[in-house]
């Protein structure tokens, strides 16, 4: 009982004409990209530098240094960087991963498909230009493991963890510094504005000041992964582990019935715009590998995919027809582009279905039904599973990440926390210790829909059935009565699971469950997963997390106007909702409101109160 | 340095002309209103019945029951029902005040403002027309107490005691009935689609089917309030206690610099279209009298105010000026009006004010700031603290409930849980025992910014000190760096202290913190806040919390689109999103969505897994 829908109508793509979302690279209102160098030149860590207003004299007079904070948008809003999505990014890596000579480029793809998709004359129009062969893909040599997990466990601190460790630490050794330069009562500021409350960490070990050693350490124990293929010399390194800021995943994608590659591209420019830490390209739809290369050679970020979905378009959508060399071609095509994580789904075992069979909503992952319907149609064991070791070679081939997935999570409250959910995630710990074995980096999937009450069991059983290995959840949805709203049902689980120890959050978009994102749903998706991951940071006490909320806080009992909406996480829309009842610029300055006017105003009255009384520091 | 700026121009107000927001009176699609009657007649207590298709025969086909859900929105979209603002709803509650014979009605109000206003000839056009004289104002016999707590205490159980009784019990024996009589398997079904988790309640204690007696106990208890001005008898009852199912208010109002007395009312409208279950009118721009007569008298839901607002326009916004008369007087003329319940910010005490001194963002609380002002100007204790016998004195006469603001809130995560909001909340607990000895209802306010890991220790506080009176949050946001996002940072906190135990939330709308919001921020704060109290009730166990769940659940997994946007939160909504990528009535019956598009939908391949297999119940 399908029935027939018309495809939305896409502009055809053409690669000649592609051009960057121009949304995409306007820097953010009185905010520039800086960079602080590390132990060598070539070193350059990227960070947003927000400057402020000063003081204004009626509150004490005195500047306001800048602000550093956490940037994933890569050269897109750097003034100097010239942007052409026809020549991608730069190969910020590439010297890194050459230098290790423990690989080699290779003459062409050494996947059939992705041969055959170049040697294809009607692909050329719509091909990234410097696909290969112009872009020769590179393998480690035969027998290496060139994983950052590998050189970790070897006592070596790569460019790329001096990199994350920096880029954790955010300049607040600078910001410091410039507060206490800032005039006679600058030790008094300092301690004021980098104080925070005492965090609630259950379990985490999150060290003043992120070394690189720190990194290689927590890396080499499975803690953290530092996602990082080496065909994506293009990527800014950054880590996920509990021990470090709570990160967040966009999905974009296109789906048969929607969506071109440019939509596509603009999408992820737009996700991480707004702080994307990675993006998972699940495209379903045509051109999945023109698509993903466009993504890989113009994303800062690191890029997962599910390459099981692929697999599948390529047997025309019949599950049974599936198997480990089509799988396998798939995930050495991909690897190749330069996906630096790929879901695989593992632990769907043949024994675990059964379990679904009382579910409300059966399997709700893709990745997961598609396995168990393989399962189910060959009576055989999830080749998945059986060729896991196979994969882990792959893997540590290229360094991509494990990302186990969890084909059984729940699809609604009814089936939360469940045995089936259970059993596939005993399984991923056992996964987890043979991806290890094999020096390949591995995050866990997590669920998914959670009664809150039911969230954190999740989190202590994660830790526990892998190893710390670090999590990586969905949500969690928090009721299921929301539809049109799910980004927020999920990002109040989202915020409750990174607090616990979710290292990273996949994001949810208003439209889940009802349709495919579009940029503004990607955006918005975004801006709730930075709050829940911010806030996550802010609850397990992360040193140095509170420093934005004061200097925004200081911002508003100031009635610097331009500063409050500049320091949060979206000026524009901060800015736009004030000009919607006070647009003059007059209003920028005014010590009110709309909300309360004049009269009414807390802060100002608290300013007369205290402009009476001695001042505080 | 105060900036002059325009007043928006608002359409001039006409009563004659007035009429309902259409918007408002539609019901909801496959809605309707129905009444479970009580113990006489006249209790007819309102709910909304969702009725929802067949189970599709591919599915094993079957009748879906309707699912009742708590409805909010009084005869607004009740198609029976004739709506005229000009005429305002009918008085439900008008016998059972009567009844009681303990009150009388007064030739006139009491206060000499309302007097004023009504002799005002230039205000006849603005008035609603049945204000009084037509509409007389009752009051309580001398010396007797009429409120809801004195009732109880007295063993009495009160119509509007067991209104709400039902009405929290949501016709759920109906809807098991009425699955066990679905056929052979009813039993089994009925089972599956009322199964829920267990809750953690934190010594929440809620019973599995709210009784009448049930409902006294706990209002003698102090552990729950049950508004019911009986100058408000329009009202349908509703309870707040964290024994209940947790509710949500909606702050409207205008400000000097915004919107009329039209906007108001269809906030008001629009707000308990969508859910809230209380509203609180906290304008403090002009004709704050008549927009309150026209709210009320068209309000099936309790109205709360902050009278010191309206006290210090009476004084030009001096708040030095402010004295026990003119406060007494506004106290009065509200409750004559019908105000349900009053945020009286009696816990500021001249010594709580240098505790203010090193905060961020010093005293944010409107309330606060004045009686702070007030207490500095004439070095003196605040008079609401001074006259709070007084002030108890008045309520009980119309059983108006305290709700003790929180004058002391913190506004940004810098202040949480300081000395100056803690000593405060002790007042507060001091101040709730002297109203419980003078029979008045109470509530209790809290914050504000908080951390989520000093969440917990607010209600583990509040509860200890103010001996289990209903908590009443606003949030807490749980990070001050989301401007534009703040319902959404605010919606995270208040799902979390609603699950530890906070009886009714406060909300935020996106507007919060840049402007004054209209009638769209209003619904998007009152559903974020809808999701949080749900997930709330879902994560403490109350009793049939996830039936809707389920329901919804169910109707997702067997494809049926519209029961899937009807019995959501906002199926207007959902039903849009779905619409955006593919908005043929075709679309709404097929077995996937653009999400995956038909290959990939992992619910389609489930329900071909389980074709295969012996169908689960």
């Amino acid at each position: 009982m399908t029935a027939t829908l018309p495809v939305s109508s896409c502009p055809v793509f053409s690669a000649a004409d592609a051009h960057v979302d121009c949304a995409a690279v306007q820097p953010l209102p009185n905010s520039r990209r800086i960079y602080v160098t590390g132990s060598r030149p070539d070193i350059r860590v990227p960070m947003r530098e927000i400057r402020q207003d000063d003081t204004p004299a009626s509150f004490g007079g005195g500047a306001n240094p800048p602000v550093f904070v956490y940037d994933c948008s890569g050269p897109y809003a750097d003034l100097d960087a010239a942007i052409d999505i026809r020549s991608g990014l730069p190969k910020l890596r590439e010297t890194w991963i050459a230098e290790r000579e423990d690989t080699e480029t290779l003459p062409a793809p050494s996947s059939a498909y992705g041969r055959g998709r170049l040697a294809d004359a009607q692909l050329a129009a719509l091909r990234f230009p410097f696909s290969a062969p112009s872009r020769r893909p590179r393998r480690a040599l035969p027998g290496r493991a060139v994983t950052q997990m590998h050189y970790a466990r070897q006592g070596i601190i790569t460019p790329e963890m001096e990199f994350v460790a920096l880029r954790e630490n955010m300049n607040r050794q600078v910001y410091l510094q410039s507060l206490l330069d800032s005039g006679p009562d600058g030790k008094k500021l300092a301690a004021r504005l980098t104080r925070q409350h005492s965090g609630q960490a259950f379990g985490a070990d999150i060290p003043p000041d992120i070394t690189p050693e720190f990194v290689r350490a927590e890396i080499a124990r499975g803690r953290a992964v530092l996602p990082a293929n080496i065909n994506h010399p293009e990527s800014e390194p950054m880590i996920i582990g509990r021990n470090f800021l709570t990160k967040i995943n966009a999905n974009i994608g296109n789906s048969a019935l929607s969506s071109s590659i440019a939509e596509e591209v603009d999408k992820m420019t737009w996700a991480i715009r707004w702080g994307g830490d990675t993006v998972m390209d699940l495209s379903t739809g045509k051109h999945i590998h023109e698509t993903r290369e466009w993504i890989i050679r113009n994303s800062p970020v690191p890029i997962g995919t599910v390459p099981i979905y692929q697999a599948l378009e390529k047997v025309d959508g019949k599950a049974e027809e599936l198997d480990w060399e089509i799988f396998r071609d798939t995930l050495i095509e991909q690897a190749e582009q330069g996906v630096d994580y790929f879901t695989i789904h593992a632990g769907v075992l043949l024994r675990h279905i059964p379990l679904t069979a009382r579910r409300m909503t059966g399997i709700v992952s893709r990745g997961g039904s598609i396995m168990a319907k393989w399962c189910l149609a060959h009576q055989a064991e999830n080749f998945l599973y059986t060729h896991f070791a196979d994969i882990c070679a792959i893997l540590r081939a290229y360094d991509a990440a494990f990302s186990l997935g969890d084909g059984l999570r729940p699809g609604s409250i009814y089936d939360a926390n469940d045995e089936a959910q259970m059993a596939e995630l005993k399984t991923l710990g056992e996964l987890t210790e043979i991806a290890w074995q094999n020096d390949a980096q591995t995050i866990v999937e997590g669920p998914g829909h959670v009664p809150m009450q039911r969230i954190r069991e999740n989190m202590t059983t994660q830790l526990a059935v892998c190893k710390e290995a670090p999590f990586y959840t969905l949500g969690p949805l928090i009721t299921d009565i929301s539809p049109g709203y799910d980004h927020i049902a999920s990002g109040i689980g989202a915020a409750m699971i990174g607090w616990y120890g979710t290292a990273m959050l996949c994001y949810v978009t208003p439209k889940e469950h009802l349709g495919l994102p579009d940029k503004n749903d990607v955006k918005e998706g975004i801006l709730i997963y930075k709050i829940a991951a911010h806030a996550a940071d802010l609850a397990k006490g992360h040193p140095g997390a509170q420093i934005r909320d004061n200097a925004l806080s200081k911002a508003r009992y100031e009635f610097r106007w331009e500063d409050q909406f500049n320091l949060g996480l979206d000026p524009d829309r901060a800015r736009a909702f004030h000009d919607a009842t006070l647009p003059l610029d007059a209003a920028k300055a005014a010590h009110f409101c709309s909300m309360c006017g004049p009269r009414f105003c807390a802060m100002k009255i608290t300013q007369e109160i205290r402009a009476r009384r001695d001042t505080p520091d």
